[in-house]
Parts: C-alpha cells; structure tokens; sequence
C-alpha cells in the first residue's frame, strides 16, 4: 500500500485522496483556504456511493512542510502550473512518482522534463463533482480514472496505483498510450467546457437546443481530427457516443463554467491553446475550435479589464 | 425627376427618402409603428449634413394605399422579406423600379424571380444611422450609396436613379458587378454585425481587444475565400483596408446589434445563411462564419423560449 499526496484539495483532489483515505492510506492533503477548516474539522464527502467524514485529516498549507510521499497526485488548477514546479519540488524524492489529475495537453511532458528521472503519469478523471463549502466536496456522478504513463518502464507504477485505486472504491483503467487518452479525454472538455461559457448555459441546455447541438459536434469533428493529425486514432462513431452520453448525464456546469462564474481564470493554456497548436504544429488547424478559444480570451481579457 | 416609394421608414429609409424629398422629389413613405407620428409632425433628420425637417409627409400605413412611385426603395429588415413580394405587389407597374436597400446576398434574385420584367437593383448602404424615435433619423455619419442591377440592361435605370442621388446629397455610385459588391458589403457586415452581439459589445472594444480583432480577421479571411469559390475576387488587401476603416470609425454598434438589444429577430437568413449555403456549394465551408451563424441562431432561440 502506498501514501499519496494531494496537491490541491478541491472538488477532485478532495474526492480521491479522501476516498484513499477512507480505505487506510497514508494520505497528506495540500491546502490553501480551506487549510485551517480541514485541521479543524476534516474533510466530508457527500457521494452515492456513501457519505462519508474523515475528522483527523494531515492537512498542510505548504508543501514545504509535508512529509513526503510514494506518489503525489496533481489536482491543482492548471493555471498555477507556472509555479508548479518550484511548489512540488521538495516532496519530489527519488521514487517518488507523480500523477498528474489535471485536464488537458501536455503537462506530462512539461513534468517528465521538470523530474527526468521519476515516473510522470497521467490520469484521465471522469467524475463530476464540486466543492460544497471549505472542507466539503459533493461527489454527483461517475468517478473513474483512467492512469497511463509517458515512459513503458514505469507501467509497473501504474499498475500499483489502478490497484490502490480499485481498493477504495475508485474505478481505475490502465491506459497503454497516455498522449491518445489525452486526446479522448478532450473530445469531451474542448467542446463542453468552453462552451458552457460562451453560451452560459449547463450540459442539457446545450445538447437541447438544436443549434448548439450542432456545434459540439462539429467541435467533437475537428478534435478528432486534430487528434489524427498528430498520429492518433480516434474512431469517428466516438463523437455520437460521446454526445449520447452527454444526453444521459446529469444536467451538469462543467469545471470552466464554475471558474467563469466565480471570476477564477479559466485553464485555457492546456485545454485548448497546446491543442491548437500541437495540431496546427502537424498540419491541421481546428477553425471552429479556435473560434471558441478566441472568444474565451476575449471574456477573459474582459473579466481582467473590469 | 421620378418620383420614389419607400417601403420600411426606418433608419435607412427614412434617411434616403427624406433626402430625396428634401431636393423636390415625390416621396411617399410605408411606415408601420410610426405611421399617426408621421403623418401628424412629419419626418425630422438629425444629420452632419444640417439637420432638417419635413412637415408635410406623403405617409401611408398600408402598400394597398399608397400611389404608384417610379421607383421602390426597399428598407425594411428582411426579417420581414417572407411577405415582400406580397407587400409590393400592387405598387410595381409595368415599368416600376425596385431598389433593394437591405444587406445580405440573394434579396434580387428573389425578387427579379417574382417580378421577371421589371428592373432589380440592389443599392449597398455605407451609413451609419439610427431611430432617434418616431419620426426622427439620427444620421451619425457616412451614407455612400452604391447601385448596379441584375441584368445589364436596366443600366440605364440604375445612372437616372444615381442621378437622383447624387442630385440630392447622397453619393451614388453605380457598380458594374451586384454580386461581387454584395460581396463586398458582407466583408464587413458578416464579421462586425454577429461579432457585436455575440461579444455584446460595440466597433471600438472588438478592435481594441486583441483577440476580437483576431476573430475579425479571420471571418473577414473567409469571406474573401468564401467570395472566391463564387467566383468573385476580392483582393486580400481589402481585409487589412476594412479593419483600418473600422479602426478609425466612431464607435459603432451595427444594426443587428440593436436588434438583438430590443428584442428583435435578427436578419441572420441573408448575411449569413445565405452567404454560406453558396459558398458551400461551390466547395467552400467557411467554418468559423458558420460558428459565429450557429451561435447567432441559439442567442435567437434562447429569445423566443424566454
């Protein structure tokens, strides 16, 4: 059994060290503002599959002071990752193996560069979940993880944390190829994320309007073939499950929508500026993509100019 | 002299018409909302030209009263252009006129298929003016109007009907090619008049915001292209050109803009449907014009289900 650090308490981070927790690891939480509530009083998770209260939690408000752990599980903001680096360094040992949690292209690689020598894994969240207060996460739907590394020599890493993770309660996948679970993993957020923003609306108003229906589709289009373009297969029938599954869910505001409502910067960079360039890099510029990723900057530039 | 109709007594409309009358000629003025205001005090021009003021109007609420004219100056939003051909139908005689003062591609065709015999022109308005209220133009600047028709033989109607014009303050010039300045008008209003609502804003903000300014780039790039494949050449120059323009324009919120703000359907079948279903079919998706024209339509349905 290994510990884990949580770098960054919030809605997925909290979700799955505290379901870690719960089954008997070792478990260290980062936090920043709920830091003296969690001391205090824990961390509560709200799910379907149990409600559950961690009351003593090793809590820490830097990661300076952390001890250190078997693996570090990323689940900050992607718009801190400018400091990231400097932030994980001290609790970055010679085992230590980092699994990045967050959305998006090409953080692994910026790590795997940052650490050559650690094992630097990705994992695909697919849950929705949201911080219901300080200390408290609100677990709606879903909760698999899907881990794959950039290096083949670290498989058997991977393979140690799927089983953690299976263990308590968290349904992990091992992935072969990480950069093509990058991309089908963004056949889902280029479209949702950004355009639960630009029309301000949530999931089921998207998927019922006829005409923003047609444009998360056109959107899933050009990812896949953005995704091709940089050698990787994603079958086209993806894009009507992808949007069959996105009528089943759960009336849902993805992470964006919340960061744009609460005024926190959106995690554009990885989400769609390396994505349009990794592809615009191989050839194939996602126009429509781009279009939305303009727009956003625009509302960004006008949120900062407020 | 001919004497002229117009139909749709709005901000473009009612700016030409009173222009004409004020140099002697016969107008007679379609007007709805405005119809008791007019009749009774008439129409007045604000306009840096001098403001002026006509008393006495030749006004009429409905087209089945109003007198033949030599000429019809269509100005009503083509929102409304479903009952068009019905509207005119008893005021085109034999050698009756039709000038289209609207925006947007394929209104003559229309029209020259249901009035086979008569003359079809097409006039693109460069004039920036508002309703002040009943009655009342507010002429804020610009007002060049260029004229051609649809078959080479009503050239000569098109030069009596400059004539008039140019006679009466309005800078007319006659264009050899209608399609290609359609074309041209769409360069502009295809980026700016969707963009504004889109982005909720004016002229001035999108150009002084660097990532609008990107997108108008863009959609100007595509209209060109999208003109091409319709065999109309527009130099590659003329993007850069109508972005100075704009720079230098006073801060402008263009007519669908105002539209949208007063709960008004917006005119999105002749500047942009249109527009992209030809290009389509000669080869050519303008891809990010029809995101700007999906977005538009789920503003529009969003209006209608509130």
């Amino acid at each position: 059994m290994k510990s884990y650090a949580v770098i960054g308490t919030g809605a997925v981070g909290g979700y799955y060290g505290s379901k870690l927790a719960q089954h008997g690891h070792t478990v260290h939480f980062l936090a920043r503002s709920d830091y003296s509530f969690i001391r205090e009083k824990g961390l509560r998770v709200d799910s379907p599959l149990g409600d559950f209260h961690l009351a003593k939690v090793s809590v820490f408000s830097s990661s300076r002071e952390m001890p250190q752990a078997d693996v570090l599980l990323i689940a900050l903001k992607t718009t801190g990752n400018g400091r990231l680096k400097e932030m994980i360094s001290p609790m970055v040992g010679r085992n230590t193996a980092i699994l990045i949690l967050q959305n998006g292209l090409g953080i692994e690689e910026e790590l795997q560069a940052s650490f050559p020598d650690n094992p630097v894994l990705g994992g695909m969240c697919f849950i929705c979940s949201r911080k219901g207060g300080p200390g408290h996460v609100i677990h709606q739907d879903y909760g698999r993880i899907t881990i794959g590394s950039l290096k083949k020599e670290d498989a058997p890493m991977v393979e140690e944390i799927a089983s953690d993770m299976n263990g308590s309660e968290i349904p992990a996948d091992i992935v072969k190829d990480l950069p093509e679970a990058r991309w089908r993993k963004l056949l889902w957020n280029i479209p949702y994320n950004g355009l639960c923003v630009q029309l301000d609306c949530n999931t089921d108003r998207i998927m019922k309007t006829p005409s923003s229906r047609e444009i998360i589709q056109r959107l899933m289009e050009e990812v896949v073939a953005g995704a091709a373009a940089c050698g990787i297969t994603i079958e086209e029938e993806a894009v009507a499950k992808m949007m069959a599954f996105t009528d089943k869910m759960t009336p849902y505001e993805p992470s964006m929508k919340l960061d744009y409502d609460n005024n926190r910067p959106m995690e554009l960079e990885y989400i769609y500026r390396r994505p349009l360039e990794e592809a615009a890099g191989k050839g194939y510029e996602m126009r429509s993509v781009w279009m939305l990723y303009k727009h956003l900057l625009f509302i960004e530039e006008s949120q900062k100019a407020e």
